[in-house]
């Protein structure tokens, strides 16, 4: 069975943790809006489908319609092996992507903190009080409960000898912070060692490694969560 | 078995939405921050547990430690019967509360769009830009959403004839936007005649009317998510 993602063709955005679990996990996808069928498909499936979603990212599989990325992993987790089966293990994953479902939507706030309908252009001086704070009040606090997590677990992965999709998606926090906030990410990784090495390892494994280098990768840019703007940056 | 709830005492929050659930579950649990081992057994679980969350609410059930207010909801729907059994339902149920889970996040920006480790005196003017996004773009959008649902499925309930637990939380931001911005919803609530006759039918339900007269319900205040200032509300 072929998995359909429904999701922005142009940005990496909240589709992209979605990707990369389903580029390790090795499963058929149709990446649908990026494909012949576009963007007129994902219009005509959020309003004819039986459950239909409030946003992309959403996933086909079957005849199931499943909206909202944490709990897209959730699905995808059980049935790839990219989380615990007993239900513990499994509410706990789900509950550490629920914590970067809140931290990205916070990186989002930090170009729009007026809100998702306003262009950056029109909220520059909000964006820049918002980002220091952001800085300084929230990355340590997000990325020193992951980085706790990682050291006291003293394995390779957050949750201690087994990749999951929670470990998947905070590569993609740390790529993007790096992209958007290169200076400040310089001056902050050194108080972040595990989630660094936990990035580097995930970058090198062999399907994640080919994904980044193929075009199905697409690059960071100034539509998605992640942007770079030289006036946050400082 | 007696869940234990933890919370910030003095708030609804996203408490509140655990709350409403163990109250219709008719559950012994026990809001520990508000009896007498009070704060400090919160700070010592958020500390010492071997599964930390990174917020209150969590809920303690045996030996698990649940942190996410959707993801507790996604145990607590399972146990007792406030969600569908099957995978497809229990998605989409669960899919519908990681929606609120975004509004309600929207909500608390109303107030702190500049963050939320700064008083909302700090950020008044971006308050107002923010929460007149939100009147007209944001609150549309998603009860809007949720209004179609109920209207499409020509239901009690938000997913058919069943209560979920979603029908509480939404019970709950019906409430609580009416606290929050009494002119506003005055004047919006004509367009969602579905949203208020659900909230009607929730209040009404016998443990739930019960629970909203007894002291175990906290009175919305301005510490919570929902936040009545008049200068937001015209």
């Amino acid at each position: 069975m072929t998995y359909e993602l429904y999701y922005w063709p142009s940005i990496q955005g909240r589709g992209e943790y979605v990707r990369l679990a389903l580029e390790e996990a090795g499963a058929d996808y149709d990446d649908v809006a990026r494909s012949g069928r576009g963007m007129s498909e994902m219009t005509r499936m959020m309003e004819d489908s039986e459950t239909p979603p409030f946003a992309p990212p959403f996933l086909k599989s079957g005849k199931l319609v499943i909206g909202q990325t944490a709990n897209i992993l959730l699905y995808l987790g059980s049935r790839h092996g990219l989380a615990p089966k007993a239900d513990a293990g499994r509410l706990w994953v789900h509950q550490l992507q629920l914590t970067i479902t809140d931290l990205v939507l916070e990186i989002h706030d930090t170009h729009h903190p007026l809100g998702p309908s306003l262009y950056y252009e029109d909220q520059r001086a909000p964006a820049k009080r918002r980002t220091d704070e952001f800085w300084s009040e929230r990355v340590p606090k997000y990325l020193g409960y992951f980085e706790r997590l990682l050291v006291d677990r003293d394995g390779n992965f957050v949750t201690g000898r087994r990749l999951t999709y929670v470990d998947l998606s905070l590569f993609q926090i740390v790529a993007g912070l790096r992209y958007a906030f290169p200076k400040r990410m310089d001056r902050f990784e050194r108080d972040i060692p595990g989630l660094i090495g936990l990035h580097d390892r995930i970058a090198q494994r062999p399907r994640i490694e080919a994904y980044l280098a193929s075009d199905r990768r697409i690059a960071f840019n100034e539509d998605g969560i992640f942007r770079h703007y030289k006036a946050l940056d400082i």
